[in-house]
């Protein structure tokens, strides 16, 4: 059988089976944004890792090797935000052509240690390698959180409302100009500028998931890099609950919204089956809403929307339209064995 | 400038340049086996990864996907047992092509798993990508030291020994017959069987990295990935000194000398510019050398071997060949970007 019957998500499921050989100090393995071990009562350590490959996830021709390099750090800071943690040391695998120019590596380099910085982060080691048929860029980063203010995927409960921060969509605008480029000249310049800016060099929410995360106000956290549709289904299916989202609710990049009207498309798909917005997507309680929209307002001047809520499971994941109709939200986002689509 | 130009080590030179930006707890960054910070005041946190690249690190005809996935995971725990420290998690990364079989993962997995098992690793966590040009595998391993027990490779003194535990050779053997199959023939199959085992399944050296870090019996430790005459390079250029290696005193593999002399080889290159034997490599103060070499034959039956000394640095690396005569030692390992040879 090839993998792409399966799937990614069916593949995860069986590299995930007997991987907890000495649970003592695990919160979290395989199946959240990251792994969660204790190292004293009061530090949990989070991991995560994201590889990039060459045509699979970017094209060297629609990015600059210094935007692909803060992008591929910033991914994986996000992973961090999603938990409500702060992000601390990267590990750097890259895999190089013999042909590639010490300026190109550079410049990549550079783009990861300026998003590094800025986070604080300290890239601490790393692997160099020949990889003959394009480059492969891994990112592990390592990351630490309190533990009693760590926000799990799997914890959502029925009567939650589901949130979101800042808008959606400007990411999957932005990939649908660079990979149409014959249908740039039909958006404004200062438009095409913002959504290719928010799928080139997406900011990743770590202020926000702290301030969320100290203040204990959800109950779930994930960034959104594979759609809103596909994150929302992983925390209902890690939390075995069902939901209801409203498409009206649903923040979009304005600009987003223009580019889709000028291509002909639906502004809610780039929001709900894009990806790579990295928003935090979180539920909480409905008595909480209100500090959390007010706080975040204030702190950061962030906009956070209430986009539906969290139900039992058996009412399944239910999206209700522009004209008041309800079907199933449909997990469709980024598969990596399933999709032969290629994004930025 | 391509890379090839500068090469692996000029590569890694300018990438780890103002990579630590937040140096509060950072012990080591770039440029040992590991990494190492401190979670706290008695506990370091160790970490290192290593990419494998298709054709560059394996070659799918030469090894099954579970050899291949035991040694993947091998590897990175050899990089904790050159730091005394103890292997905890591992974090996985896989790029495969969709025409890869389910069958083929769940192979390469279970090696990872069985070689993770032996030693109490957890997978904690992963990222499974499509990569259309072939297999890549990242596996970034976290492990644990005490902060007074951690041997780097920085700190050899003129004056301390140059050991090493076991025997080398037997991987540069193994991977010989590999890659020129014509010759088996020429050889016992239990030779055969003996040094394709040194190169496909080569087993870390924690038990010994442990009793020769809690006995604090090294002044400085590396694990053989790269070839004696590399790695011990890397211990002198770190550490600021020279150091002279005795030809007769290195440990060969006797099934390694049968191999030679059927493929009328010099064994001795084997050992000194073959590699991936995972040997330990360390250096030693003189009056510590019969209890160290005592303890470990006692505790694990390993033959340690006294084979140089450190020396000033003025006086170079040195080698003294079997006929008394003295060269300089050279450190042509394997280097990614400088070298076209493929290694299994």
């Amino acid at each position: 059988m090839k993998i792409s019957e399966i799937g990614e998500f069916g593949l995860i499921n069986r590299i995930s089976k007997d991987t907890i050989v000495n649970p003592e100090n695990i919160l979290l393995g395989i199946g959240d944004d990251c792994a969660a071990y204790y190292v004293s009562p009061d530090k949990l350590i989070l991991a995560t890792c994201d590889m990039l490959i060459e045509n699979v996830h970017f094209i060297l021709s629609s990015c600059s090797p210094k935007q692909l390099g803060k992008k591929a750090m910033a991914v994986n800071i996000s992973d961090i935000a999603a938990m409500g943690g702060i992000p601390r040391q990267a590990l750097l695998s890259a895999g190089f052509t013999t042909s590639t120019s010490v300026e190109f590596v550079d410049q990549l380099v550079e783009g990861m240690k300026e998003e590094a910085r800025q986070f604080e982060v300290n890239i601490i080691g790393g692997d160099t390698v020949r990889s003959p048929l394009g480059l492969v860029i891994n990112i592990t980063l390592i990351g630490e959180v309190e533990p009693d203010l760590i926000v799990k995927r799997s914890t959502a409960k029925p009567g939650d409302l589901i949130m979101v921060t800042g808008e959606l969509g400007g990411s999957a605008a932005g990939l649908a100009l660079l990979l149409e480029e014959e249908k740039i000249s039909l958006v404004p310049p200062r438009i095409v500028q913002e959504v290719k800016k928010a799928h080139l060099s997406p900011v990743p929410g770590i202020k926000e998931g702290r301030i969320i995360a100290q203040n204990k106000m959800a109950t779930s956290m994930i960034d959104i890099s594979d759609g809103l549709a596909s994150d929302l289904t992983r925390i209902c299916e890690a939390s075995g609950v069902g939901a209801k989202v409203y498409s009206s609710q649903i923040p979009l990049l304005s600009e987003a919204e223009l580019v889709a009207k000028l291509l002909k498309k639906n502004p809610l798909d780039f929001a709900l089956y894009g990806g790579e917005d990295y928003k935090l997507l979180f539920t909480a309680l409905p008595q909480k809403a209100d500090d959390i929209i007010k706080l975040l307002k204030e702190e950061l001047g962030i906009k956070v929307m209430v986009i539906g809520e969290i139900r039992d499971k058996k009412q399944g994941i239910k999206i209700e339209d522009l004209k008041g109709k309800i079907v199933d939200l449909q997990a469709k986002g980024y598969n990596h064995f399933m999709n032969q689509g290629t994004v930025l």
